[in-house]
């Protein structure tokens, strides 16, 4: 026999006592946020029987999320980050907001301030000379019309040969392969980089033990972030999807998606590679992004998720 | 116009995949409590309007609780631990076990390994002489019919009077304001020690932040922690919450229950000090607990909840 009491006025009252509807202080939005939270939670408690052990695991697992800085990582693990992707092109699209490159996750890696330069800079320090391959990206920022978009920001991030990013890896230095590049007359962006490799979740991190639990592995294929903005244009998050990964499509993220995928050309020429200054093997990249015009002021920024040495 | 996608072959697919339904490997259990999670989550989301600040707001949220270590505080505040105890109360009563003393909350704050002694303690380390008022407990542990039950485990711990529980507020003594008491062969246990004062959240931490939010206090009224056990009985959480205290039917966490008001009793006669040992003012108060018979082994012993300084 299954007890129910989650609709008794008992339970009902102890959440709305709770969520502080018998308070005249506080924020509406967030009372009607957290009674919605609890009465799901409470639901979900009574439908799945869930055990007093299973309850407290699920608080001390909160706990450890939260030590290991881990929120973020676990609600893209879980596709609730790629979801809040699907819920705005949903939304645009009603609106006939629809067309450009499309939108993915940000991911909880970014660092604010990298250094700011016009059309192009080196974004790697030199540390994984000889390790990793030098890469030479380029492409233009267009507008729906394929116009170019000149001055427009292109801030991007990746990770180094060993899959780790700066700042998150102390062993790197500050804002290694992090660049803000601003786009010339013809709205091209160029960098020299390396070819990054994949992400992989911390193996005795809270994500993974997750994961472990769901029979998933915590993997990404290599990718390159951009946050593309410029005036008059919606903001832009998203990805690049290095085609050559054995992971492209089995993203624990969620994140590659058609349109995103970047064709990386290995290059095995040393006339080539010293005309780049370089010797040996090297790969050449082109993506160009395509902005659609900005409904409103707000669609041209970034949301104000809390970020890591966030600026003044 | 509503936009909704969450039913959405897509999106139903994504939190399956997320949740590892496509996996082979994984705990069963762990995929269906993950996947209904992600189904309300998603929903709430979509039904609420969930913006993009709030949902990144609500991420470093869980970070900052975790990193707090107050997971466990919030679910007392926001009465979900409470409702664990009217559910625990609802399903015994469908089997028939009903009566004896009620239980409540344990709270976040138990320290396993608490001195071991025999029928009576002072549990209090002197630190607060001529700060707290010495208080005299004691009582019975009672089978249904009234009958004592010897050997009864009585582990008790209480804050101090300031409302600070020992092992989470460094400057107190190890273990201060904890025992653990084997009841005599009239199931007495008896103690001495000082009247707590409630509880209060850290006024700067993460639960203290959501309440405030909700226009509510995070105060607890004065109150002692119990874990009562004994061989052939079920076990019991519960708490004593003093009659004197003005938080005593507002308290933040919903634990104080009818049948769970211990009456404490000032006493400004010298004599009556003397004979105790002591000078001046002084409490005293009796409660006897009551214990239902266990119908399971698993029904005598408390959760697997983490705890501080678990034992062996």
């Amino acid at each position: 026999m299954n007890v129910t009491i989650t609709n008794s006025l008992e339970v009902q009252e102890l959440l709305r006592d709770a969520a502080g509807y018998n308070s005249e202080q506080g924020n509406p939005r967030h009372k009607q946020i957290v009674l919605r939270i609890l009465q799901e939670t409470v639901k979900l408690i009574e439908e799945l029987d869930i055990s007093d052990n299973e309850f407290w695991a699920g608080v001390e697992y909160i706990n450890r999320l939260g030590k290991n800085n881990e929120a973020g990582l676990l609600v893209a693990g879980l596709g609730v980050e790629h979801f809040m992707d699907l819920l705005h092109e949903a939304k645009h699209a009603v609106d006939g907001h629809t067309g450009g490159t499309p939108r993915t996750i940000e991911g909880p890696l970014y660092v604010a301030g990298a250094p700011l330069r016009d059309g192009y800079d080196r974004m790697d320090d030199g540390c994984e000379d000889g390790i990793a391959t030098p890469m030479f990206l380029d492409g233009r920022i267009l507008d729906l019309e394929g116009q170019p978009i000149a001055g427009a920001l292109v801030d991007l991030w990746q990770a180094d040969s060993k899959g780790n990013y700066s700042h998150f890896d102390p062993s790197q230095s500050e804002f290694n392969l992090r660049r803000r590049i601003v786009t010339d007359a013809e709205g091209r962006y160029r960098v020299r980089s390396i070819v990054p490799s994949g992400y992989g979740c911390n193996p005795s991190g809270p994500t993974q033990e997750c994961l472990n639990q769901l029979g998933r592995h915590g993997q990404r294929p290599a990718h390159i972030h951009f946050f593309v903005s410029a005036s008059g244009y919606e903001h832009l998050t998203t990805q690049i999807n290095l085609s050559n990964d054995a992971y492209l499509w089995d993203d624990f993220a969620f994140a590659t998606r058609d349109g995103l995928i970047g064709d990386v050309h290995f290059i095995e020429d040393s006339t080539a590679a010293t005309e780049h200054g370089i010797n040996g093997r090297f790969a050449k990249m082109t993506f160009d992004f395509h902005l659609r015009p900005a409904a409103t002021d707000k669609a041209q920024h970034r949301s104000n998720r809390p970020r890591a040495l966030q600026e003044a």
